[in-house]
């Protein structure tokens, strides 16, 4: 009987891969670089490939027992298609039909969607946001990405474009973006951003983790490099609160693992700014899965759309 | 052979009801003034319900006739417990159940909804939302509202109080707005800002139609006043448009009207300022079902939650 997936989880540097049980259990995980074959899309295919037969054969198992294949990549992915539209930061990746040709090379179902969806699916079914039917996902790092979760469902947008909560703008007049716009709430909390106020405050390079250790020693300057970060995350929040009336909004990412010292500040602002009943019932809470995350929401992506079918 | 339904449209100065086919003809219509019956809450159930009365018997029908009666309220509305919660502009109305009131009253079944949310039913199903599976209506008058069907579906926010696009905030710093925030896109947008504005630029209390008017008439002050108006406008719709990639933009409301005067501005703001594939994508047009849209709507959220059930 077929009862596990297969996880693909593709970052700027790593591709994680994991095999899943039915109850969300990881039995078995790997990882390659992707800068190792980030020159040349068909060989990081290949690879991808090549470590989906090893998992298998790992614990196992044949292509019988798997379901599905789920991938979560770094950009604009048409989920139905299964068509990779862009990845940004990965060379040479425009509209690769990738669902049909791991489907062809694996034969095993798959799926693929946004990095940031799939987390959000993790987190939504077996992280923080289990049992909610309305939530937000923020991810904070180079970028501020988010994957919603509206109705029970993932809501992806017309263009499979939604969850941008990067690039809400915080002000009418702001510092240009990488987007073309400027004034975009990543601009303010991106890690780019955090990286040159550092640099600012301290007249040297501190990196972030740094910068955190600095608040834990009680550094007056960090601690409030944090405070002014945690003013703008809250503020780029409104909005999501305002407009979408969560129940819950989940924060990943790096700088998520070091939410004290800013989670006061942001719950003072949304108490402050956002409209009383959104304001009263929305709870911001620290992601939980962690590197897990992406492996985990390819269960749900595959036993989603299996379920759609 | 049930197959009418009753709409009911509730403003803060007219209720409107209409008698509405299967195919979503308005049969005949009747209008009360909620300023009549504004001081005594029963008063003004009792007035909707001999209008519903009176609207089945002038069209010949009996009660069997109509599967359901739908009504829109200004205010907060728990949809599914057929509470409303609280209407700002309407004193005494705070936790009403008006859906078994209006149940027991009538014999017909009831379902009460947001008036923004019942207009977007409407113009997504009888107006130029028609079709569409993600859509925004936002409607700029006294109040800057919203509506949202996503998914081919109205999304309501956890706790029904989703698509305040009007207070989604345009600056970090800004003008202190009603709901106690500040820097509200409604601050800039909304009709009490426009027409202080006015009175600053021309000296005097110039009203709405005046502006436009004079803006008709190619009068200078007049001309820039509106374009101000619709940067603010485009850049209220950035964070929408990003976070929500929707395919349509419906704006209905008074000064959607003259929306000649700024859609040029808006859409080249959303150009310039939303990212690539959201900006492509989406649709800003006006709502064209007017005063009828609460009525069709009403249909619309009856015939939904029939089938829902």
């Amino acid at each position: 009987m077929k009862k596990f997936t297969i996880g693909v989880d593709v970052g700027g540097t790593n591709i994680k891969l994991g095999i899943v049980d039915a109850a969300g259990n990881i039995l078995s995980q790997s990882r390659l670089s992707t800068e190792s074959f980030i020159a040349n899309k068909q060989h990081l295919i290949e690879a991808i490939v090549s470590a989906i037969r090893e998992l298998i054969q790992k614990n196992n198992l044949t292509k019988k027992d798997i379901t599905g294949i789920g991938i979560g990549l770094p950009g604009l992915i048409d989920y139905k298609g299964g068509m990779v539209i862009f990845l940004p930061n990965i060379p040479g990746w425009k509209n690769v039909p990738l669902k049909r040709i791991i489907e062809k090379k694996t034969g095993i179902k798959t799926f693929i969607d946004n990095d940031v969806n799939v987390i959000a699916l993790g987190e939504w079914n077996y992280g923080v946001g289990k049992g909610y039917e309305n939530l937000v996902y923020m991810t904070l790092g180079t970028g501020v990405g988010g994957g919603l979760i509206l109705n029970n469902k993932l809501y992806r947008g017309e263009g499979f474009a939604a969850g941008e909560i990067g690039h809400i703008p915080l002000n009418e007049k702001g510092p240009a973006c990488n987007c073309g716009s400027w004034g975009c709430f990543e601009r303010y909390v991106g890690n780019q951003t955090l990286l040159s106020n550092l640099k600012r405050i301290f007249k040297k390079d501190v990196r972030i983790p740094e910068a955190f250790e600095l608040a834990n020693r009680g550094d007056k300057k960090a601690l409030a490099f944090w405070q002014q970060t945690a003013t703008h995350i809250g503020n780029g929040l409104i909005g999501v609160v305002n407009l979408l009336n969560p129940r819950l909004i989940v924060i990943g990412g790096g700088v998520s693992n070091n939410y004290k010292f800013f989670h006061k500040t942001v719950e003072k602002i949304i108490k402050q700014r956002a409209m009383k009943v959104q304001a009263k019932m929305v709870k911001i809470i620290r992601a939980k899965l962690g590197d897990s995350a992406g492996i985990l929401g390819a269960q749900v992506l595959v036993n989603n759309a299996l379920r759609e079918r």
